[in-house]
């Protein structure tokens, strides 16, 4: 799974556990926020390992329930063990060209703790860039991944601008509007910031490959997740914090009314962040999620690089982003943002289902254990979700084990 | 002047002296609306043809200085009493097709008296609906004159839209945006107003004498200034703040960053009227006035007829319109929509001076007699501001008199 030559760096035990954790547990686990918060990233994978649960101190397992909690945690952690790389694997996985930083290094942005319990674990690195420097002036620019040719055009031009600024961008790695941000800081010969939903050695989507060596030669492709993991849908609303907490602000260039950039657009609020929004014709169904936060959520309305740096300036020094900030956000019913970009009936199931549903292929099939491994989730909750989500429609049994069913057939 | 057949209504003596002051005054003539909050109109008339001030009561006249500026004022009102209809010829104005309404009168709005000594004297409708009917449940909407084709689209749509569900449109005469507006509500069969700031049986701009035909027949064509007067460029200016008025609140569809359109936002700020701007790209330089106004004033971003509907309904009886409400509005430095559309060293005039620029022909020519009446400015005062607006550079002698100098040749 580490993917590389054994020429790995020599990596401090807490480094080495922090590693670890990010290949046994998805980010943002409360349970495991919960125990980072108390016991050393050490402990806690020796807790993993030895499947008993460290300690009983206050706040970690002290009343039944939340131990309770912390123990269907361990097992879902467990799961993954047997393809946990060995401290050598993971070191080899820290390659040339991909770096492991956690809390308290240098490269760490401070920007990353205001996210508490859900800060992640620790983050991969590729790229030549430094990551505190460039996140105390940067802009997060997300939108649609269907972007319209106006979309694609503003969102170059306005990263182009902020990077000529000394502004670097972070975005995900999508097509649309991700894609052209990055490559108008890249025109631009700015630093600019991929926030990858799977390894950051996994070019997805594929044919983003070249982009993501071109983001890596002149900025940083980055992820929670270790090397080779591959994204998932989940992953990419869990990855969406990340991008928000590394942006001074957060600017939505394209959005439909149910885009997953109107989720990145919460976190940057929820943090106390300038939220901003780029206004477009009435009449495009893509600028309609930009409309709505600027109406109901009060973002600001930007046009052009100069908006953005004005309503930021007087925060691109990390140190001044006081928690807490900024306008409370309003969320009318139905339109929270959170809920799943496509199909909204998912919003229905557990946790455990939607982790066990977003780890099935749509095509050839997955047997029970590999389901298991895939979602973090043990064996006998996959078969319990499995019945649950075959009872909705949403998978089908198949000669391979099961694969998702096809909406139209549902 | 009247212009009609003298087969008038007859009328009152305070609708009498009321429309006399409409010839005789400019709309929001500060000396006129301190006279008229203490006297009568007919009081105030006569003292015109007097050639002497009402009385010395608390308000009127009792310090030297606002004295003299009310004799300043009275001199300016008696330079257009040689004009000036007899009683008859002012009914005789009132033909089958027009009629004059004041203060007190069943059909006056009472969002007009929210306008304070601003109030209009009286005004002169055309047209088969009731206007304080039609403004307890309206929309103010206004643009550019240089309208793209998606802002006229944009116009039409929300206003058929809006019309459809009951409300009505209120707008100037412009072409563009008012044109696209008004034609939008007629084809929803909707009662559409157009507030002209010439007389209602002037057709300005030429080209639209059949549309305020068909909005006489749905709605009305109303005017502050006597049938058969001119427009001109502060008229326009002038006449916004009862645009504003009439609507419970303003959305302003397509603006550059100089229009006109934003001085009657402003007047809607002012009054403490919801205020309201349709997005557009950011590359269009006719919706750079609206973002603007969303970013800087706290304009709502609407984008469809539902919109402004969820904005207004709280207020679509005039009754509930508490004025001083809504937000401060703020205008940075250099921004003040108040200032002139065009051309920005206008603002720097008294307002003596731009009143006669305004009276000015920009060809042919016009005598000082002329240019006084229609300025409503006495001959000394015109005198003294033609020098001076000649030294300026934005006039010059012909043959016939003065007329305005080419830009070019400023």
């Amino acid at each position: 799974m580490s993917g590389g030559p054994s020429a790995g760096i020599k990596l401090s035990q807490e480094k080495l556990a922090r590693a670890a954790l990010t290949y046994l547990a998805e980010p943002a686990d409360p349970a495991l926020g919960a125990l980072l918060a108390i016991c050393e990233p050490a402990e806690v994978l020796a807790a993993i390992k030895a499947d008993m649960l460290p300690g009983t101190g206050p706040g970690c397992g002290d009343t039944p329930a939340s131990r309770a909690a912390l123990e269907r945690a361990l097992g879902r952690w467990r799961v993954r063990l047997p393809g946990l790389p060995d401290a050598q694997g993971i070191a080899g996985a820290c390659r040339e060209d991909i770096r492991l930083i956690g809390p308290g290094d240098a490269e760490w942005p401070g920007a990353l703790d205001q996210l508490g319990p859900a800060r992640p674990y620790a983050l991969w690195l590729c790229g030549n860039a430094d990551l505190r420097f460039a996140c105390s002036r940067s802009v997060s620019m997300v939108g649609s991944r269907a972007a319209t040719g106006y979309g694609g055009h503003v969102a170059g031009e306005i990263a182009a601008d902020l990077g000529e600024r000394g502004w670097a961008i972070v975005s995900g790695g999508a097509y649309g509007i991700d894609a052209a941000a990055h490559r108008g800081a890249l025109a631009a010969e700015a630093v600019t910031i991929a926030v990858l939903a799977c390894g950051v050695d996994y070019p997805y989507p594929a044919g983003h490959a070249d982009l993501f060596a071109a983001i890596a030669a002149h900025g940083l492709v980055i992820s929670e997740w270790p090397p080779g993991r591959h994204p998932g849908r989940i992953r990419f609303l869990v990855r969406n914090r990340v991008i928000a907490a590394l942006g001074c602000g957060t600017v939505i260039v394209e959005a439909g009314e149910r885009s997953g950039a109107l989720n990145t657009a919460r976190h940057a609020a929820n943090l106390g962040k300038p939220l901003m929004a780029v206004p477009g014709p009435v009449t495009s169904a893509q600028s309609a999620g930009c409309h709505r936060i600027i109406r109901e959520w009060g973002a600001s309305c930007v046009t052009r690089a100069a908006d953005i740096i004005e309503l930021l300036s007087p925060l691109s020094v990390p140190d001044a982003l006081a928690p807490g900030g900024g306008p409370e956000p309003a969320y009318p019913p139905g339109t929270d943002p959170g809920s799943d970009p496509d199909s909204p009936s998912r919003d229905d199931l557990d946790a455990d289902s939607a982790r066990v549903l977003d780890a099935l292929p749509a095509r050839g099939g997955a047997g029970t254990s590999t389901i298991a491994v895939d979602a973090g989730v043990d064996l006998d909750t996959v078969l319990r979700c499995l019945g649950r989500l075959a009872g909705y429609g949403f998978i089908e049994r198949c000669d391979r084990g099961w694969r998702l069913r096809r909406p139209s057939r549902r």
